[in-house]
């Protein structure tokens, strides 16, 4: 019989923001995947690292971090592979995700190619924004409040379109993911909607380098891991 | 020194998906607070009930669920008092929140009230929403999809200002939250829009109750604790 694919949900990087399914799948497991940026250390081995038996199976995944996507589709092909042998085997993988496997999460790619045949559950976990809320004091949404995700990727080139300009004027709440090279690009964007003010930038969150701040005594640079939380909302509660 | 006072999202309901920090916040409290609907158990309350200390001093905030906002107000100005009475006493309150705290979550509501004399802190939980994702094996969202949040009342009286319909049409992936009585309206806005074979209805995630359905073949009422996905991206990693 085949083993079980767990994608399992590791919160934002603080570990005691993993949910005790999460932990107690990866204390208990005999084969464990990660990614891996070519020639880093893992980040979402990092996070989970204390609960890692030293006599489990490690897979590191090294994904290339290009703009073209084909390196990187050629690398989960092979790290599905990897995983394939060990589930044939009979054996469970529990493979580790940064913050929420589903929600801008690399399990997916592993997910697409292996969910017709295997037997596959995912462990949702705390995501990067709800945490940023969290860190940063600031109600996400209340009651009917619209909440709008946008990576910041899509505001390079996005003058014409209009596409991101709408949403910042339009939704209640506005939560903008991935800032790193694209910063610049997104920080004329919402100070040309006159935002800057509602504005706050998160670095880390929940990790020992988090940083707060107001959008606008942020730093010329972001690093990936970063987002921006714009709250229209007036205090809903008084 | 007053107490101080914590907000802990506790996940979509399964005990299992409560995170550590949650865990142990509970394990060790004196005093805990949550929401109760009047005259019903509370839910928060049920999904930590495992970690519920025999010792621990229990406030049940009795939450009237009106239309009209203001008997609930009256009901947290109420809250804050018995909270305030215990922090001032050097007591630390844990608040038991379902979901995340700040994600349309009710500990809002203290929050504000207390956030300017106390010492808080927020503990992100796994929300509803991406707990509903992992159910229904329907990865949300991956590169630079645009996710859109739209809580169900917002679609009733909709018909002139074609705000949800634009999301409808213009975002690759739409949550929509908190069915409850307006399950019909958002049901034909989706149907209006093409897009009822992409949307899966989801209630109850992670619970024993839990009922995952293709939206063409959910049932004719939806509770509150239920929602809509429509996930428009194509297999992003073929």
């Amino acid at each position: 019989m085949s083993g079980t694919l767990y994608g399992v949900g590791l919160g934002p990087g603080d570990p005691e923001l993993i949910t005790r399914k999460a932990a107690r799948l990866i204390e208990k497991a005999t084969v464990i995947a990660y990614p891996a940026l070519a020639g880093e250390a893992s980040l979402a081995r990092s996070i989970a690292a204390d609960l890692i038996p030293e006599t489990a199976r490690e897979i590191a995944m090294n994904i290339p971090m290009t703009v073209d996507r084909g390196p990187a589709q050629v690398a989960y092909d092979l790290a599905a592979v990897a995983v394939r042998a060990e589930l044939d085997a009979g054996r469970d993988v529990v493979v580790l995700c940064e913050g929420d496997p589903f929600f801008y999460g690399s399990f997916m790619y592993l997910y697409a190619r292996l969910k017709a045949e295997y037997a596959i559950e995912v462990v949702p976990g705390v995501t990067s924004m709800t945490a940023c809320a969290s860190v940063a004091g600031l109600p996400l949404s209340a009651r009917n409040e619209v909440v709008t995700i946008l990576p910041a990727p899509i505001f390079a080139g996005s003058e014409t379109d209009g596409g991101p300009a709408r949403v910042l004027e339009q939704s209640d709440t506005v939560v903008v993911m991935k800032l790193g090279r694209h910063f610049g690009v997104v920080r004329a964007a919402i100070d040309a909607a006159g935002l800057t003010d509602k504005a706050v930038y998160i670095e880390r969150a929940s990790t020992p380098h988090e940083v707060v701040l107001p959008l606008s005594q942020a730093p010329e640079k972001a690093p990936y891991f970063s987002m921006i939380l714009i709250v229209k909302g007036a205090d809903p509660w008084l």
